[in-house]
């Protein structure tokens, strides 16, 4: 199967073989931006944007540009259709029948799903609230695997704001796909959210190391006391290689220095999301900053020095011109990457590749409107209510149910029979004795009683 | 004459043929619509949005790239020039010296036309304020012509907010144009404004058969007793089909069964526009909703469903995968139709067309600074003060003048020479007395006094 | 040296030379400008604007499509990446991997040169704040080049605004640097900025015959006695022509009629820029209108009456359609003379002309973290406190600098050795006994002082 009119809403839209199709053809690309304008001639796609994003948006506008094609830009969308109180699902129709390709950044998350379930044209996700950005996470990709031949057996170490960053979702998702091995270190209360984490561990049967021991000697003054390592993530074809650290509250140097016999092969430092912190977050006032000073430990030699930009204060610009620095051709590789995977997807190249797709999702799917709705109050459902309610059962003890749009998991308290109006405690029993097509579940036992079911016991 | 470089204000702008010739190249067109990127190469056009509308803009934004054209866009336009206090005229002419073509979106009644008077390149209205939006119109009658194979002698219910919706006013005019039968089927207070039902009676010659009776028996529950059958418009190429109903306070569906022996050919449902509403109006709260439960009366077997978009509540998302829904291929059918009329009024088709152009206008004009402007709020020249006034006498007894602009009607109490100062009731024969030249015309005494002129029989 | 891949930040980036292969260039593009959408195919622009301004960026980006390129655009930058706090060095870095060339217009002073240093692509300045606009200013020296056959010896009025209007303190030093005459004729209060008259006199030699005298008789009513006659500008080719007025207070009829045998060629009117104008100006109040009437005398019978548009009130519409009108024609010669720039510095035209580049700057340049920065609150340093001061040493004694990013000059107070941590009164003799690499600058004592130096003579 070949990657045209398929739509890209996260990484996991695209298989391995498929990736590597994006970056060899992203590699011809690079070799001149200018060479490929007639590609895709005759193509128009739609930008739309309902969040400012500049870069973004013309990073995707370049790349389509450069391949001959043209681009209808919407910037101001949410001034003009959204208020006339127009639903996304018909703005996706509509615009879907304007042009050949979509790419839609939306601050709602599985607001990209949603457009590609109804615009009837490939729809490329180039950010969804908190969710994902996956475009993002190819050029971090393609970058690491340019600068070091490869991305199996990499030991990268992503720090800071591992909360909000959706780009660092991705990415970790994808560099576990690859083999690579991950060291979380976010700021204190910015780790990685539980939908991400779980994700990881059942996904991609990855394996969390928590780490839990005292203070290690000799902690350098780049990282005070309060910088939490929170896990070392193993993937799976690497198993034989232990979580190396038990000691909690580490240093980075001293956690980096001790990892395996190589230095780590990149950083990636991520941006405070200051506009998406909760008032009472510390972890904003101690945060990482990687600098020059940091930089000179013998541990980071090699190491390149990632960011997604922008960037405040927690990245230096002492490192600009240093060869390590890697945030300036990251979003240089956006225009060939986004190049690449537009041309794919628009059918003007690789149409006859036999490319390996991802596996159909073997999951369960739960549908009901009568039960509980996605909890996550950024997801698109949340905002749309006239969206029907979908989830995959990720878990069955306790039963977890995740969002199809926003991936957002809820582990709901009762399961309840439409056909009986009776509702119990989601034990794995309770929920066996239920036919799948009756299953209703929900968060309590109020959100039942509303809807009219009646608990079992109760009387 | 060709189309090449004539303005589209209004569907007025265009002869029957002329829309003919759109119709068959759309056709063209929509074979394949990305075959047709060498068609404007070299074109280029603006697209100026003074409100916003992504839809409309992003239609014409595509349609231009399919033709391989280009486009330079505003939807920032409030916040730059205007704020510095420049004219549209200035703008217009501006503008035109860059570009070849220019699409003009303004929320002044007639700012269109200004536009086309001014900026030297042909001009494409697609909307100005409540007035008209011809390419929208284009769309609906392209999309009944394909589905219906003519327009001539079909049934269109219109139903909703017929008073401040532009697109239904362009429709009305331009079915009874092509010989449709119209029944205006307002929400209450919501009826079509004087000056459109005043231009459809004097303009075609239309026939308005006011409908007062009592409420007929089997009103379904679809449509409550509020709904206010307005009048039934018969074109004047059918004069021998009656009206047919005497009966005010109908129910939709006893009308249209009763309305000849075939069932209506389309409902055109329209948005109640909330954002221009006055808040004393009741017509929000009781509004016709368009369903799967009214859509089965088998009154409405064949029906096709039309709404110009964005709907809120007034057309239920039930219906969108019925085979009756034209609502989504109207706008589909944007891109071929607003391709067509922009490769002929670019001259780059149908140059060599021999097409009956509208016929000049015939009518007296009336055009002095010193009496009335035009009376709507909303017309440009409310608000650009320097811009003179034009009028058309569309009426000798009452005097009726119709602004050139924005359309609207005013019927002036007094005329006035300007050689005598002396002004008096604006009867047939005081304004036969006046030489034209000299007349001027006024809303009130006071008016006339303010303007220094003297009353007769006043001393 | 060709012009590709040369930034265009003020106009003496540019040798006359080079000048006049634009104006060549665009007499060419002029004859058909939709004949050349071959020229620049392949080249994406991004155009960057953090302030709106339709007109310059629609005539850019229509400018870049008749070429046959391409054009990413924003408007709406600060809104988005300013927002998350991005320097920009770093915008201006990441953009400009992303496409061949950059537009930019920005409310701060010099931003176009902090661009033109970080983007590694050409930038072109399409104004920044109250410094420069030279595509501005060519379209003004082409259309009078066009209308007169040639810029030497012309006589030019510059009147209005001339203390916020970039425009004009571009203009002015082109003309000079063409060798026409200038009269500058400011509303009261708003002359020429002591930095663009320094720059004048400095840079081109040029000599300012200030006017003191009484009131002329016969002054008409189309100038009040508030207006004051700053200044005739005589340029250095032409020394033997005296300063010819020797009343202040002048009627500019009065004042033209007497400059020399012939007519004034043009009278260039500036808007008011009440925007920029503190709310104590009283030169708003006093205002030189250009209408008919002034137009009348004889002393402008051949004089070309210029504007940069958007005009409110101080150009008469009535002069529209009058032969002598340059306006709107000064607008529409935007785009080839745009066009002509674009195809030179992206290198499709011109690669191999050998012309005269400007001269490298001879001046000593004074890059010091520790003393002053730049005194003018809409610098680019002013806002971007991470950006390194760098100035011209551009006077000795006193001591000038010049601002290299907004070329606002400061005269330090004191001098001091970054070795000594000693400063003293900045004089000639003071400045020579520091090391030119030790060399501090200080607007005050208070500013040594802040900066731990200690006063010479105090203790």
């Amino acid at each position: 199967m070949s990657l045209t009119s398929r739509s890209v809403v996260t990484v996991d839209d695209l298989s391995n073989e498929e990736i590597a199709a994006v970056f060899s053809l992203a590699d011809e690309f690079a070799q001149d931006v200018r060479a490929w304008n007639h590609v895709c001639r005759g193509i128009v796609i739609a930008s739309l944007f309902y969040e400012p994003s500049t870069r973004t948006r013309l990073s995707f506008e370049a790349a389509v540009h450069r391949l001959g094609g043209d681009a209808v830009t919407s910037v101001d969308i949410s001034a003009s259709s959204l208020s006339k109180g127009e639903t996304l699902a018909d703005t996706a129709r509509i615009i879907g029948s304007y042009v050949d390709l979509i790419v839609i950044r939306h601050p709602w998350e599985g607001a990209a799903r949603v457009f590609a379930d109804y615009a009837g044209v490939p729809v490329i996700n180039a950010g969804d609230g908190g969710h994902e950005h996956p475009t993002q996470t190819l050029c971090d990709l393609y970058t690491l695997r340019k600068e070091r031949g490869g991305i199996a057996g990499l030991k990268i170490a992503i720090c800071g704001d591992l909360k909000h960053g959706r780009t660092v979702h991705s990415l970790a998702y994808a560099l576990a796909r690859f083999d690579a091995q991950i060291l979380l270190y976010p700021a204190p209360g910015l780790g990685l959210p539980d939908y991400a984490s779980s994700k990881m561990t059942t996904e991609y049967r990855g394996i969390f190391q928590p780490v839990n021991g005292e203070d290690l000697p000799g902690i350098s003054r780049a990282l005070g006391p309060d910088w939490v390592l929170d896990a070392i993530y193993v993937t799976p074809s690497k198993p034989n290689q232990p979580a190396l650290f038990p000691g909690a509250q580490l240093n980075l140097n001293v956690v980096l220095s001790s990892w395996g016999q190589f230095s780590v092969d990149a950083l990636y430092m991520t941006r405070l999301q200051k506009e998406r912190l909760a008032p009472d977050d510390v972890g904003g006032k101690r945060y990482l900053v990687v600098d020059k000073d940091l930089m000179r430990g013998k541990e980071f030699k090699r190491t390149l020095v990632m960011h997604p930009l922008p960037r405040v204060d927690e990245l230096s610009r002492e490192l600009d011109t240093d060869p390590r620095s890697m945030y300036f051709r990251q979003a240089a590789n956006g225009v060939p990457v986004r190049m690449a995977l537009l041309a794919l997807v628009a059918g003007r190249r690789g149409a006859g590749l036999a490319l390996a797709s991802p596996e159909p999702e073997a999951r369960e799917a739960y549908c009901s409107n009568l039960g509980l709705r996605c909890n996550n109050d950024r997801c698109v459902t949340a905002h749309e209510t006239s969206l029907a309610s979908r989830f995959l059962v990720v878990g069955h003890d306790p039963v977890r149910l995740r969002c199809v749009f926003c991936e957002h998991e809820d582990a709901p308290a009762l399961v309840g029979s439409a056909a009986s109006r009776l509702a119990r405690p989601a034990s794995k029993a309770a929920v066996r004795r239920i036919k799948a097509e009756n299953r209703v579940y929900f968060m309590s036992a109020e959100q039942a009683e509303q809807r009219q079911f009646r608990l079992h016991g109760a009387d």
